[in-house]
């Protein structure tokens, strides 16, 4: 089918075109600026085409080495990761010389450490304050604790505080539950940014948004900027949690059958060194992705070169040596595991991306 | 701790060594033949140091692009996966022209493929039939189904008949059951051997084994070669398992602590995009990995770039800013995951090493 070594991953340009456009005219429709999370590609040329094309302002990574590639092509950076440790502080200060650097953080340790760093390089770093909205993850835990540390990075040497962050990736997957925890962290925002300015303190930026929310992040009050990644491509994810339909995901697996000798079952030459072991997290006991030509085939194990799937209930089944279309549960990690990926653009022979900024620690 | 960015994956020389050692004395011992499988480190240095001084005749890879990695180390190499479609059979065959290549297969189509690309390329690929002793992956049902294979591939111009394969992914943890099983496969293997001798086919080699019961291999009857790959380094499963032990484990993910934020809680920079999401096969509920200095949190979730650490249960707890040290669950998808990993020699600052046949499809 593709002309492609397997197991590759390829993107359907027309799909990813689609869901870029899709987002830009939301946020632009809702005066939100809308910073990408540069995780799920982890591309200069599809970062520099959110930027060109898909109303993207700037860029969001999640280390401090993706910062350094995403660095070439925009100069409005956000490092959604804490930094405490003096060693990613000092490579974060030299970074902020030349790009607008923030950095979301959740102590006085980080605040310290990303001062003396900028202070010593010579640079600014602007923080967003993390707050803690549900997920438990990181984040600061009370609107009190986001004032004491604004109050800090006000204060340290270095620093500009610039706002507010927030990752909300513990929200229902759909509405109406949805709306109605959009709408209750607004109200805890709100709070939050009410203290702040009793203390004189200002929010220019809000940051929030993942994909299963994004769409309604209007809901969300006192919110500036949206961050989502996975919307670039989408995912079973998102497909199960209801934020993206089947043909608006556009990153696939290409597999071979490599053997059909134990009987009811095809293996692919694609397992969890290809697909990950993530599970669809709104539908777990969906298998390891969905393939697309056989939607009643089920990928039931993953060893790590290999997918064991159940094809009992397929009418009609993959024959040996053929090849197959896979969407993962998680397209992030996928992604993370190539070296390349593919553009299709219709008519087209597939075309070697680089995947830049895999790899990149520091 | 290290002067390493984190996340990093660190190998710790003496055990390294130890447990190459341990695995060529047992293998001596024996009489058996060592090929261990090089999926597990994926890096030449090391692949030389088994053939060098961990009693290795040759090496097994899972990709026709790892093959070509560790043709340059070592004439001898097993292709421990099928290959039915042209394009790999193709590079095989160029391949079997510098090195011994033999291929475990499963399926007339594969000795089809990998035939005609050796008389195109004018090469001749050894082949081992790959019998399912039990795992249900992959592998020909049955003796009489092994014998069909054998005598297609004896009649297949390009092609040399070598030997039975199979690996036992299935079998108990431990002895006794685990030794049970090994004497049950031993039959299964003399009954399929016996089928090949009546019709005048030999086998030189039969290759198997797997790191939980390598050290057991000598309870079936008619092994020649065993490959083990996880060995080398070792891992929770291995741990919980039973075939290592803690000190027994090289390879640890040197981690820091980046939030303290949520009570009870530490966050670590060492997500399932370095720790990978498997779980502990033999005990899934330990979480994801194991903190050396923290024998009592436990890693209760990860997002790509985070590890959520419950830290209840310690007495001390890990500072903001701290490094730990992480035995992960499956160090074999870990390495994958890394574009240099850092020896430690005891004394001596991490050297980097490249992991010089990840991301290789072909």
């Amino acid at each position: 089918m593709f002309e492609l070594p397997t197991p590759s991953l390829i993107l359907d340009a027309e799909i990813v075109r689609r869901n870029l456009r899709r987002m830009a005219d939301y946020t632009q429709a809702h005066g939100l600026a809308l910073r990408p999370h540069t995780k799920t590609h982890k591309s200069r040329e599809l970062g520099a085409m959110q930027l060109r094309e898909g109303g993207a302002m700037g860029l969001t990574v999640a280390k401090i080495g993706e910062a350094k590639v995403m660095a070439s092509i925009t100069k409005d950076l956000l490092l959604a990761y804490p930094v405490v440790d003096p060693r990613r502080a000092e490579v974060a200060a030299h970074l902020a010389r030349d790009v607008q650097l923030r950095v979301a953080i959740d102590s006085a340790a980080a605040a310290q450490a990303l001062g003396a760093a900028a202070m010593a390089a010579d640079s600014s770093i602007g923080i967003l304050v993390d707050l803690d909205v549900g997920l438990h993850r990181t984040g600061v835990q009370t609107p009190q604790e986001a004032l004491s540390l604004a109050q800090l990075v006000d204060s340290t040497a270095g620093l500009r505080l610039d706002g507010l962050f927030f990752f909300p990736g513990h929200l229902p997957a759909a509405p109406p539950k949805q709306i109605d925890a959009l709408l209750a962290l607004g109200a805890v925002l709100g709070e939050t940014l009410e203290l702040w300015s009793k203390s004189g303190l200002q929010a220019a930026i809000v940051s929030g948004g993942s994909t299963p929310s994004a769409l309604n992040s209007h809901h969300i009050g006192h919110l500036t900027e949206i961050r989502p990644g996975t919307y670039i491509f989408n995912d079973m994810n998102c497909v199960h949690g209801g934020s993206a339909r089947l043909e608006d995901c556009a990153a696939r697996i290409v597999a071979t059958v490599v053997s059909t000798a134990v009987p009811g079952q095809v293996v692919l030459d694609a397992g969890s060194k290809t697909l990950t072991s993530d599970l669809c997290g709104p539908a777990p006991t969906t298998g390891h992705g969905y393939i697309v030509e056989y939607p009643q085939a089920k990928i039931v194990k993953l060893s790590e070169e290999h997918a064991q799937v159940d094809v009992t209930q397929c009418n009609d089944r993959p024959q040996l040596g053929a090849q197959v279309t896979i969407v993962p549960n998680h397209i992030c990690p996928c992604v993370n595991l190539q070296d390349q990926i593919y553009w299709l653009e219709p008519g087209k022979p597939p075309r070697a991306m680089p995947v830049d900024a895999r790899g990149r620690v520091f």
